[in-house]
């Protein structure tokens, strides 16, 4: 396997998810696998939701054990190290932003790559950002953040659909995925502090 | 994309469970993008897995963006013109039942034609229909509709049933989606109306 | 269909999950209708799964009725034959950790079979153990077994490891599927005997 943008991104936003996930499984107080359960989940769940949508079966990240293996350490990284309960909340959103960027774009440029039409590839880029999510709050029993929180998936489909039109300039792709998931990541975070 | 009967049944069925997903959300005084994603879910979510299990994939949803769009303004007329909370929960079981009957005739015929055996596609069928219903129920934390009220899946199971025989019979297909669908219909609101 | 020992294990397999299933369905008090369908998502729903991640779809309990006819039957059994509501709990948990050790071996294998790497056919494995106990779990509005049980979900990637590892052995099929099953079920045991 090469290191592609690609993959260095999606890597990091499978551990910023898992801390997300474990973070929600630490506040649930869930014992240790639980925790990594949830992480895994939130880590994972979103690329595996994209890879069935587009038939790229296995889903990569089962046929790629450094996937898993970066979602596991991140998970007990943040259940071993975590400081107080108080300042993880917060954690948990910012990491959670980061998150949905680096997915939401690497998810919509999976989609195009496998010739999904424009609208469908931002909505495969969205559930790819929001569905690690989704699965980590039905999992623990809460009411989904994207049904609560209206700049949370509108930021994500926001980002897809730069990213969808920005693909067609054919523009240099390390450039394209960082800043349009810093973008999401912005968004998010400026509708967080907002609030 | 010629306009078939089985697009025009599939389309009506996704305006109507749209209405019904965010009559959901509204009844659980959701803000307008939880309201429309909610609709979206009910709309979209049956026919998604029913293409994901006959590998149909991406799943039409992604493919033909009328559907997105036909979800959305269906989610948003209702969640501007709906008249009061009370008459909502009437008309949320109406346009359910109409979309239980339609969902699961156009799945059952999909999966018929994708050469799945007369009980799968029978199964695949009632998956269609409930699917985005249990998909709203999830997500807004309600016990599924399917688990509490007998004849719901019952009257798709048996819709999907008397599909599957006709369609041996190469009987007319606008005519055979129309009756049989209209079948499960009366047969939902015979049941709701006997509570 | 031939009969092989992959599938009488799958079988064996679908009617304690189903059976399992059906007991949390009458412990919540459901319906005939709703006992039965969660008896068949508890059968059914980590098959389904395994198969759509391996891409084999239709997934193999919609192609083969047999799967839905037993899943059906033991939940109606246990529906029909249940002696009081005490002892039922004790017996979803035994048949539960049945259902667990045949699933994740012969899903485990299915996996190997289909050519995903190992860490991943571990993985699937254990999904395709707890993915129908998940399933039962969310419809009847638990905190998910997997979260709350250390050697749980543990048991069942361990038992995925060895047969993972005995699979490069070219062992007698039958033989390592009871040994390997076998060995969940006991560890599931102990565990559950320590609490």
């Amino acid at each position: 396997m090469s290191v592609t943008p690609s993959l260095v991104a999606d890597l990091v936003g499978v551990a910023v998810f898992a801390a997300s996930g474990a973070s929600a499984g630490v506040v649930k107080r869930l014992d240790l696998f639980g925790v990594v359960f949830v992480g895994a989940v939130a880590a994972l769940g979103g690329g595996i939701i994209r890879d069935l949508l587009i038939g790229a079966v296995p889903p990569y990240a089962f046929t790629h054990w450094e996937y898993l293996v970066v979602a596991v350490l991140a998970a007990l990284l943040l259940f071993w190290l975590h400081p107080q309960f108080n300042r993880l909340r917060r954690t948990v959103l910012v990491l959670d932003a980061a998150g949905l960027g680096l997915f939401t774009v690497t998810g919509t440029l999976k989609a195009l790559d496998a010739h999904v039409p424009a609208v469908g590839a931002c909505v495969i880029g969205m559930i790819s950002g929001i569905g690690g999510g989704l699965g980590r709050d039905l999992l623990t029993g809460e009411i989904p953040v994207v049904l609560r929180r209206e700049i949370y998936a509108v930021a994500s489909l926001l980002g897809a659909g730069v990213v969808t039109a920005l693909a067609r300039v054919h523009l240099n792709r390390p450039l394209l995925i960082t800043g349009t998931a810093l973008l999401i990541f912005v968004v998010r975070l400026l509708a967080l502090r907002r609030n």
